[in-house]
């Protein structure tokens, strides 16, 4: 069997990544489409603008071709932004055999289709979506690359191949967990996102911890209703995925969607956040996705309605908290129906 | 119908919780065993030893006497330590009739017989455990009585009687959830201190979020575990009194409990932690009640496991951590009994 494995493309959580592929002794190929980072991958071991300061393995081989890069593979492993994971798809395919597992660690939508990403990889490789593996969870990637004690999730419809992807990463620093709910671990990571923006907007607004714990709870409880009705298990919004992974998002100073509400909360406007951040902040068009989605679906979605609002309706954040707290008498449990349970629990 | 409740007794979270009844216009007692305290809050509208340096609603009365505290109170909130619930309860006794409601908001066992606080209030008053409402949630005192927004859950076997304590607290700034799940309210609030403590103790190690985040995740799965064969609904451990409570306890350098588990991660022993402590850390009470109670019920509670070898066999903590990664391959989600669901849902 192949010890080698493909990792598509080289930001900063692909490459951490690889080097827990590289710490398992594999051969790890790291593609990238810049020349000067393949360079400097494979020269001095550094990938300075992802991961600053931070000595790679020499294991991990840059290329800037993706046949090489893939060619032997058992696995690969595609870690690209939300907005490029179609066309590296389509890129891949030529290359790509039924053999070849395929783990995808990317979290958002494709937001013109507001498809999964797992369904965009599988259109495109044209597979049934089983056959692909998501892999999400509370994870810096600053701190994987230093062997921080780490646990993950990956889950696929296909019991068998989320266990290949646990035997592939698994490693004393990094614990991975299964899960065949990948509707649920995809939903979380991406509407994750809006919570962290409404988490960082109420450390902006000067409130407390408090009002903090609520947000990222109700937050939960929001996206995990929205979940449900989308054909997720409610117990996933509660795992690695979902609280896990919202944990680390809500209270870190690093998180780019904690910022951006951070700076909202202040009193800035949009477009003033936006230019000062520089770059996607994921939670932002996943606001808008929510909109969509909570009309499609008729769930509610109070957090993710006031923030739409505070965005693109030029909302008071202070106002639209208060509304918050002054809905309706509420009993903390919504209903779910029997057979939500019985197709997970049976 | 009367405007009057007691509140027993004038710790920084009771007189926080008479605090927001005050902002309601209610007639608040504030029932104390210490004459100073009294007399401090009667005339200075200050209780310097629990919430120093905040100006307290002239509508709270405090009194050292018990009956004059509860004549003529439509409520009485009970807000004891959890080593005085069954003392006070008992001292109640006289004064109360069925249409008094009582809520309680104390975390934790009687350690001795392992029995629920609603248990030990509802034997002493000689009523059935519906009559009790249980209040519980993330909530700093200090933030409630500066009016920050906050969430809490009240839980009541019987639905009306938590609907009573909603509308008793809600306000503005105090959102008040229902939840007929009291055993899983009280629960969460007992247990989640364990991990409160084990988070603590990683932070201590010099661990990074990512591990802090797993031991959340994964620790909420465990006492929802418990919970679930103690007769616990399984989302109430996602809701205020779980991952809420969690997230404020265990990210809080205020927590005692972290703050213990901080120490015991630097390497300090248990003595040493716990005279410099010089009070109470329910956590580490609590870890023994869960090691007698993951044997009872046949569960298994690996993170408190480990936290009872650190604490009470003198384990290093950081073999425990390598002990928690290095377990079998494992699912994220275990598999719940159809019944449970249908327990709470249908």
């Amino acid at each position: 069997m192949s010890n080698k494995a493909a990792v598509l493309v080289a930001g900063s959580w692909g490459t951490a990544l690889a080097s827990v592929l590289a710490d398992k002794d594999m051969e790890v190929a790291l593609w990238t489409r810049n020349v000067v980072q393949q360079e400097e991958i494979n020269t001095k071991h550094r990938n300075e603008r992802f991961l600053p300061g931070v000595d790679l393995s020499p294991r991990l081989a840059a290329t800037t071709d993706l046949e090489a890069a893939v060619r032997g593979a058992k696995a690969v492993v595609m870690v690209t932004p939300s907005s490029a994971a179609r066309e590296v798809a389509r890129a891949l395919k030529p290359f790509w055999h039924e053999d070849m597992l395929v783990v995808h660690a990317t979290k958002g939508f494709e937001i013109e289709s507001m498809k999964r990403i797992s369904t965009v990889i599988a259109e495109e490789l044209g597979c049934d979506e089983g056959r692909i593996v998501v892999l999400s969870g509370p994870s810096h990637a600053e701190e994987v690359v230093n062997r921080c004690p780490t646990t993950v999730v990956v889950a696929s419809q296909i019991a068998a191949q989320a266990e290949l992807a646990q035997d592939l990463f698994m490693n004393p620093y990094f614990r991975v967990y299964t899960n065949r709910d990948m509707v649920g671990v995809e939903l979380a990571g991406a509407l994750k996102n809006i919570i962290a923006l409404g988490a960082g907007m109420s450390d902006g607004l000067g409130y407390g911890d408090n009002a903090k714990a609520a947000l990222l709870t109700r937050g939960l409880a929001e996206i995990t209703r929205v979940g449900v009705e989308m054909g997720a298990n409610p117990l996933t919004f509660a795992g690695l995925a979902g609280i896990g992974d919202l944990v680390v998002t809500a209270t870190s100073r690093h998180s780019r969607n904690w910022r951006a509400g951070f700076m909202l909360g202040e009193g800035k406007p949009l477009e003033t956040v936006l230019s000062q951040m520089g770059m996607v902040v994921e939670g932002i068009r996943t606001t808008k996705a929510a909109h969509a989605i909570s009309e499609k679906y008729q769930v509610q979605m109070p957090i993710a309605a006031q923030l739409y609002h505070v965005l693109f309706e030029g909302l008071d954040p202070r106002t639209a908290v208060e509304a918050l707290m002054g809905r309706d008498r509420k009993t903390e449990m919504e209903v779910m129906s029997l057979e939500t349970w019985e197709q997970w629990h049976t």
